[in-house]
């Protein structure tokens, strides 16, 4: 992979991104992309990617696979942009990032019981209407967007000695990886149990495919590719360490934010201070990335009530 | 009411509260204290306030009145810097902040049906056992301290041309206004219809005693005192446009910050969106003071579920 510029991402993105503040909570200090335009820090590697498409390619539009919050962006930033979005979902999707997806004007395909069934629908989309796809992690600049993250907390945070990374199909922990490792950051994964492909893949050594379980943290679902071809890779090389984290923690920690700090945060969003809640202690002056924030008001309810 | 020093202020209260986020929503900017340590403003004049007394009030205590935060706030300083804090609350406060008060450790007294009750309550505790009452709002320490609010708030966004502030007592918005109305910013209150007695009183030049009603903005309810001293003037001097909005508005607005902005408002914080979402428009570079996020889940499922 070709050096990552992430200053370079953040001063493309700025105009369709906003900053996201970092606070202090008894938690420690958490960088709230639950508070980013759409929910999620999805947004940026979805405006990094669609920014660098050619003329050609705008034309034509950009089919997406998404457990909603990648869609939700890819939607979004589409529609400032005025180009074509189709979104494929699992019918899992949580109804208020389907909302989303319909609000920004794309086109919505609930495409099966599963994220990989969902997957295979988009390729064929791709295939038979030449639409460009827009990968939910494994691509350079959604890498690159992702990143940006990582550099925006440490202006913010100067000094950072760890950072606390929800770990899914590996973009985001990618991006702030390689963005915030060679400036001395230490690098934590946190995986959901029952999300757990990318994990159980680096201890395999290549990409498995597990049976998707349903989970809480909805948002980390879904495979990491057969064909993997980055995230596996930098996964490996920037996480210092890993952190699996199980439903009840995932739970008591989407109370504890709503309870607390007063955010909404969504279970896959809240598994870094799901870590902190079962026990691990960070090194130094840590963040967590509270990473998204769409859940509906029931499922709130039935965690937080 | 002599020179007010809020830089002073913000320099003594730092250890004590935390520097609330200023963000970017779809209802423009944001000053989040509903983010703030104990989950409401009242912090910062609580802090001033108790930092400021003499070794010999710190020694007997402190007891205030309260409907919900200003009674949390004082019992979380009173807490950290060891001092003995008595809480009178009515019996209508919401169970969250009645945790909180609980769990700093202060006295709590359920004092009667009405805010006024709770304060004759308070008002005997003084007089009996030599506390040093810390007021909600008629209190130039506490003025002081809620004012640091705007000073941070223009840190934070420089060129602010509009503040849009909840109004109850007028501690908040006389603080506000007294440190951002000297460099131009224009102050728009937003009062609760079934708690405008500052309103009523300042349209009858005098502070008049109205019946206490039932509002989803509890935290605004209360009467402005029969010797008000302070705000009632300063308010009248700082407010350029003040706004009324009722609970329809309040509740939509609990209920877009929950789903748009991915944040827990109670609905006392939320009268500023409430404003705009009735119609309001800002002028210039705007930024409303959500000033509190204390609401229990069920109260907030019936809102925003």
């Amino acid at each position: 992979m070709p050096e990552l510029d992430f200053a370079a991402a953040l001063g493309r993105i700025r105009r369709l991104v906003w900053r996201t503040p970092v606070v202090r909570t008894s938690d420690g200090w958490l960088k709230l992309e639950s508070l980013q335009r759409t929910g999620s820090f999805k947004l940026r590697g979805a405006a990094n990617r669609l920014l660098k498409l050619t003329a050609a390619e705008r034309a034509r539009g950009v089919v997406a696979v998404s457990s909603g919050n990648h869609g939700r962006a890819v939607a979004e930033v589409a529609r400032i942009l005025g180009i074509r979005a189709t979104i494929c979902v699992p019918d899992w999707t949580d109804p208020s990032k389907l909302r989303g997806i319909r609000a920004a004007g794309a086109k919505l395909i609930r495409a099966g019981a599963s994220y990989d069934e969902a997957d295979e629908r988009a390729a064929g989309i791709v295939a038979a209407e030449g639409l460009t796809p827009v990968h939910p992690f494994d691509d350079q600049d959604v890498i690159e967007g992702q990143g940006t993250v990582g550099l925006e907390l440490i202006e913010q945070l100067p000094g950072l000695d760890e950072v606390i990374v929800p770990l899914s199909g590996g973009g985001l922990v990618a991006g702030v990886g390689l963005a915030l490792k060679p400036r001395g950051v230490r690098v934590v994964a946190v995986s959901a149990r029952r999300a757990s492909v990318m994990l159980q893949s680096l201890e395999a050594g290549r990409p498995l495919r597990m049976p998707e379980e349903e989970t809480i943290a909805s948002a980390l679902s879904g495979g990491i590719g057969d064909d993997n071809r980055f995230t596996l890779r930098v996964v490996r090389e920037v996480v210092d360490e890993h952190i699996v984290v199980g439903e009840g923690d995932i739970r008591a920690a989407v109370r504890r934010a709503f309870h607390d700090h007063r955010l909404v945060v969504e279970g896959g969003g809240a598994v870094g201070l799901a870590a902190l809640g079962s026990g691990y202690r960070p090194r130094g002056r840590a963040a967590v990335i509270v990473s998204g924030g769409n859940i509906d008001g029931p499922a709130l309810e039935m965690m937080a009530g």
